[in-house]
């Protein structure tokens, strides 16, 4: 079922390989016989989390987005290293970038981010038990983040503005409201 | 504001042009003025469109992702054309993959799907007047879809068993679930 209208692979030409992404292309087989061509960026896959503080407060970090030439705020995120534990990712991306320690996580849901091009499949998480650590462990050294705490309401008037405007964020912030509704 | 821990481009490795991506490899100017690596996948962005029958149901389409060598259950979409509106994007779209046609269109919201390596803005709009054409537009040639029309708790489940499972369409079944508790 899931192999609907599968395209086999005839040949794979490697274009690149980067730190980030790799890019290949494949010629394929498509279901009437015919061949095509098929650009696929391959990503490790990455985790994101809702951190809530004790008043009830979003976290977010504001960080430039060089594909956008502009910053974004965004729940904290990073991506996964080869055979590290979704949960595991979230927790250590956490504390680096917000200074916030927790050691609770409750899944919300996963999704691949672009499946027309790309393999990468978005973790997002939430947590209600943060801490502030006074020693968190650090940014990668060419991470820039500034924190930002809001409530929905805020947050909601981000999304209006555009100044929150990636799939992880906003669709954390419907489920939030979502959560306020039940 | 938002240009906030810009980073400036010191030079640009064009990699690849492709049909559907483009990629580049920047080397930046970071705020502590070290340099450092972005590599960026350019996109023309992209549009889906939430369709609804009059009896209620959300029209999906079943499809192979290469990316993912499996097929996802996804709201009709597509990539935009140089220049065109997306709401055009959206109608075309529709017709294409369903052979449903619509007039009308409302904003859903818009998002980049994966900000840290690439532009792709999606945009959404969902459309309640849609009607069954005898002589639809067809779709691309490379192109096989399934069309799959789903109540919200079917789509629901399916998302539970991840044969949904991308961010416009979980983000799309999330925001039918908010209106229905509206």
């Amino acid at each position: 079922m899931m192999k609907k209208f599968e395209e086999k692979t005839i040949h794979t030409e490697q274009i690149f390989n980067g730190k980030v992404v790799n890019l290949q292309v494949d010629e394929v087989r498509l279901p009437n016989g015919k061949t095509s061509k098929r650009e696929l960026i391959k990503h490790p896959g990455a985790v994101a989390v809702i951190p809530i503080t004790k008043d009830n407060k979003i976290v977010f970090v504001e960080q430039y987005r060089k594909p956008l030439e502009k910053s974004l705020i965004e729940i904290p995120a990073g991506k996964l290293e080869p055979g590290e534990k979704p949960e595991k990712t979230a927790l250590r991306e956490l504390e680096e970038e917000t200074g916030y320690r927790s050691n609770q996580l409750d899944f919300v849901s996963s999704f691949y981010t672009s499946p027309g091009f790309a393999d990468e499949l978005m973790y997002i998480f939430i947590t209600k038990e943060i801490e502030k650590v006074k020693d968190p462990l650090s940014p990668d050294e060419d991470e820039f983040v500034e924190i930002i705490e809001l409530t929905l309401d805020e947050a909601i008037e981000y999304v209006q503005q555009q100044r929150i405007h990636d799939a992880k964020t906003n669709y954390a912030i419907l489920y939030l409201e979502m959560l306020e509704r039940m």
